[in-house]
C-alpha cells in the first residue's frame, strides 16, 4: 500500500475538509487517516490527511499541480506540503561525544521503528565513529572551534547537500548552530535538551536541578532556533527522582529519558505530524 | 456556539468522509473536529464529527431525516447516532457504601468537568445519602438480597425511566446486574473494576494482588456485560507499589486511581467518543 | 501499637546508628522502621527511626531527656525532634476561593489517609464556608487587602495560637505571607504551586505554559519561603498535555495534579519524613 | 571506597539492628546505607546494610566467621549473605533471536550502569553473535530441540561453571528451563515477561492483549520458576496504548518497556537489594 500525505495550514473557513476529502474521493483515493485542528485564537486550520494512492486517478507527479489548483480555487490562501509514504526523509545525525541518543536512533532505525534514511552522521569528534561503523553509516568529522565556526558550518552545508539531507537531529550535539544554519533548515533541526523546558535552559541542567532540589527531571525535544532552548517544543517527558540521586545519578537516569523523548519527537516529525505555529507545535 | 455530533460505524469504503463533510459544508455547517478510524481486520469505518450548527441550513429536527437520506443514498449500510452538545445526557450513579468515586463524580460535575445531568443516585444502602444531599441530588435506596433481585431491578427500571436516564455509572456498586438489565442498557452501563484487567477479575483484587506480590496496581473502566469484568474496556491506568504496602495501603492507593479512571472513562462516554467494536472500544 | 519517632540531623560520624538503635534496644524498644541518609557534599547525617514503645522501659516524658543525654554523650552535636504516633499534628488549612485542594484534604482526612487534626480553616473569603460546614470544621474569615496585611496576619497568629496549630497548608491560598509569618512557622508552611518549578514561578503559570507551548504541566508542593516559589521542594509531578488543550483545559487538568501533589506532600510531612537541608529536602 | 554489604533474613526480634550496627561500629566500620523491613504477617525481618570497610578492623576473610559468631550469639536463627562492592557478580545472558534486551544490557553495562561482569552470552541461535562481537563478549550457541533438552542443559551448566557465573538473565530467551536448571540456580535466574503479570501469562501476550482490547501493556521482571510466569516479581511497569495500535505496534512499544523493566530489575539484583519471601520480593 502506497500513500500520499498532505499537510495544510491555512485560515479556517467552512468547507475545507469537504473540499480536500472530496478531491481525494473524486479521484478514487481512499483516506487512511485524517486529523485536523483549529486554533481558535488565530483562526488557523491545520490538517494532515493520508490516503491510499493505489487506485488514485492522478499520477504522482500531477498531484501537486492538482492541489495547487484546488487550493487556489478554494481560496485556501495558506500553505501545504505533500509527501509520499514510500519516499523516506533523509536524516543527518549530529553528535559530539555522548553516544546514548545515537545508539537509540540507530537501533530503532534498524528495528524498523524510524521510517527514514540515515545517510550520514556528522560529529566534531572522532569518538563515535565505531558506532557509525557498526551500522555501516558514513561518519564525517567537522572539528569546531570558536574561530572556525563559519568555515565549519560551510563544510557541514556541503555534507548536508551532498547527502541530500532533509532534516537534522542534534543527538546531544553540544554545539550551538548559527543563525545562518538555522534559517537554512528552519524547523528542520531537532534538538534534545536535557531538562523539562522552560526550566533549566542553557548549560548543565542536571547540576542546576540538583542544586534546586527538584523531585523530577525531564527532557525536551524541540526545533532548534536562534534563541537557545526557546524553539517550538515537539515532545517532553519527566521522571521522578529523590534526594538519594547524586548529579551523576541524574545524568545516568537522564540518558534514558533523553533518548526516548528524542526518538519519539523524531518519529512524530518523520510521520509528518508536526506543524509549527508560532512558539508552539500542533501534533496531528 | 451550539454543535451537532455525529457518530458513524459502517463498512469502510471510499468517499465516506467526503460525503459527510460535503453534506455539512453544503448546508453551511463548520466542522469543529473530525476523527475517524478504520479497523483493517474487519474493514470497519468509525467516525465522530462535530460541527457548529449556528448557520446550519437544516433545522435540528430535520438533521436526522437528512442523515437517513444521506446514508441510504451513499449506501453506508451501518448505523449512526446524532447528538447535540447542548443536550446533556442524563446519568444515574449506582453506589453501595464506598464513597470516593461518588464524591469524585459529583465534585467534577459541579466544577463543570462532566457535561451531563445527574438527576438521581441509586443505592442498596442508606449510607451515602448525606453526600447526595450536599449536592442536592435525589437519592433512592433499593435494597438488594439474593431473593429480591428481580423485584429490585424492576424498581430500578422504574426509577431510571422516571428520571429519563440515558446511562448508568456503577461507582463501586458492589452488585452484579442481571442479563435483563444489561441488555436494556447495552453499552450504557459503565463499571469501575479495581484492578488492571484481565488480571484479578472478580472479588478482592487488592488482596489477590498483595498475595501475588505484584509491583503495580490499577483500575479499569469498562462497559458492564453479563460476563463479569469481561466487558469492553474504556480506560485503564496503573501505579507503582512496593513490598511496604499492606493490603490496606493498596486499598487506599487504589481509591485514587479508581476514581480518576472512572471519571476519565465517563468523560469520554459523555463526549460521545466511545465506540464499541466487539470486545474492544474505539475512542475518537 | 504506639510508637515514637525520632528525627536526627547531625554531622556524619561512625557509630550513630549503633548508638541510637542500641539505646532503643537496651530499653526494650522494637524498631519498626529506620531510614537514614548521608549527604556526602556536606557530610550531614539524617535519620528517622520509629519504634514500638509498648514495652519501652523509659516513660514517654523521660525519653526526650534521655535523648539529650545520649546525643550529648555521643557528641552528635546536631539537632533532633521526637514525635509520638498517637499525638496527631494540628494542621490549619488556608484557602481562598478555589475549592479542589480543600475538598481533597478534607475527604482524605475523613477517609483516614491523613493522620492529623484539622481544627481550623482560614480564608480571606466567605466562599468555602459550606465545605467546612459539611465536615464540621470551624471556618474563620480574615479579609486581606494591601493595607491591612499586617493587622490581618496578627489576627491569623491569634487564630493559629488559639487552635494550637503545628503547621499550615496553603491549599491554593492566593496570598503571599510576610517574612514575619514565615519566620514564625519556618518549614511549617506548605504551599502548592501550579507548575513544575522552577518553571513558571509566580502568577498565571497555566497561561504562560500555554504561551510557551509546553507538552507537560505539573505541580509542586514546597515549603513557603520569603523568596516566592523558591522554597525547598517536597514533591512534584507532571502530566502530558497536547496542543488541543486550551488554557481552561490546563486549569482543569491541573486541578487534578495540584490536589494529589499537595496531599502527597502533606502526608510525607505528617509522617515526619521531611528534612530540610538548605534548598533541598531529604524524604526518609 | 570499598564497602561490604550484608543481607539478613530472620525471625523479627528486638535488638537486631542494634546488634548489627553495633558490630560494625565496634570494628570501626562506617555505615553507608541501612534498609530494613519487617513482614508483619510472618514476623520476618529483612535487612540490607552496606558499610565502608576502609578502616574496618576485621580483615575481609574474617568478616564472615565474625558474622557467624554474631548471629549465633544473637540467636538470629535466619540466614545471611555477605558481598563486597568491589567484587562484581558474574552475569550470563541467555538470548534467542530478539536483540533489544541484549543491546540494552550491553550498552548500559558499557556506560557503567550495571556493576557486574558479563563474561558470556548463551544462545540457541547464531543470530546475535555480531552484537556480542561488537562488545567483545564470548558467545556460545547451544541449540535446543525438544529431544536434546537434557543434553543441552548439561552443556549450559558446563558453560556457566567454566565462566564462574553467579546469575543468569533471560533476555527474551524463548526457552523454558528445566526444574533441574532452576533448582541449581534458585532465585538466580531473572526473566522478562512481556506483559503485566498475572495478566497474559504464557505465549503471545501482545496478541492476547490486542484481542482483549486493553488500554495498557506492560512488562514484568521476575525470577524464573518451574511454574512458568509465576515466579517472584522484581519489577513491573506499564504504558498506555490505544485502539490505533496494531499487534505490531504493541510489539514495538513493548520492546521499550521490556528492556527498561529488565535492566531495572537486573540493577536491583546486582545491588543485592532483592530478597525473595515466598511468592513475593522485598526490595531494600
Amino acid at each position: 500500500m502506497t500513500s500520499a500525505i498532505l499537510k495544510i495550514t491555512c485560515q479556517d473557513k467552512k468547507g475545507l475538509i469537504a473540499a480536500v476529502s472530496g478531491f481525494i474521493s473524486q479521484h478514487s483515493g481512499n483516506i487512511i487517516t485524517l486529523d485536523e485542528f483549529v486554533d481558535r485564537d488565530t483562526n488557523t486550520f491545520f490538517m494532515r490527511v493520508e490516503w491510499d494512492i493505489h487506485d488514485f486517478t492522478i499520477d504522482r507527479e500531477n498531484i501537486a499541480p492538482a492541489l495547487d489548483k484546488l487550493t487556489a480555487a478554494g481560496g485556501f490562501g495558506g500553505r501545504w506540503e505533500l509527501f509520499f509514504a514510500d519516499i523516506k526523509p533523509r536524516m543527518a545525525v549530529f553528535v559530539s561525544k555522548f553516544d546514548h541518543c545515537l545508539w537509540d536512533l540507530l537501533l530503532r532505525h534498524r528495528a524498523g521503528e524510524l521510517r527514514c534514511d540515515i545517510p550520514i552522521i556528522v560529529s566534531n569528534h572522532e569518538d563515535l565513529r565505531p558506532v557509525a561503523d557498526f551500522f555501516g553509516v558514513p561518519y564525517q568529522v567537522v572539528p569546531k572551534t570558536i574561530e572556525n565556526k563559519f568555515a565549519a558550518e560551510r563544510k557541514e552545508f556541503e555534507i548536508l547537500a551532498s547527502y541530500k539531507i532533509d532534516f537534522v537531529v542534534m543527538a546531544r550535539y553540544m554545539q550551538v548552530l548559527s543563525e545562518d544554519f538555522l534559517s537554512r533548515y528552519e524547523n528542520r533541526v531537532i534538538n534534545i535538551h536535557h531538562s523539562f523546558l522552560p526550566a533549566f535552559e542553557g548549560a548543565k541542567p542536571y547540576h542546576r536541578a540538583f542544586e534546586r532540589g527538584v523531585k523530577i527531571i525531564g527532557a525536551t525535544a524541540h526545533f532548534a532556533t536562534v534563541n537557545l532552548d526557546k524553539g517550538p517544543i515537539i515532545h517532553q517527558s519527566t521522571l521522578q527522582i529523590s534526594h538519594q540521586d547524586t548529579v551523576d545519578d541524574l545524568i545516568t537516569k537522564g540518558r534514558d529519558i533523553e533518548k526516548r523523548v528524542l526518538s519519539d519527537g523524531v518519529k512524530l516529525y518523520i510521520a509528518n505530524r508536526v506543524f509549527v505555529h508560532g512558539h508552539r507545535t500542533i501534533i496531528l
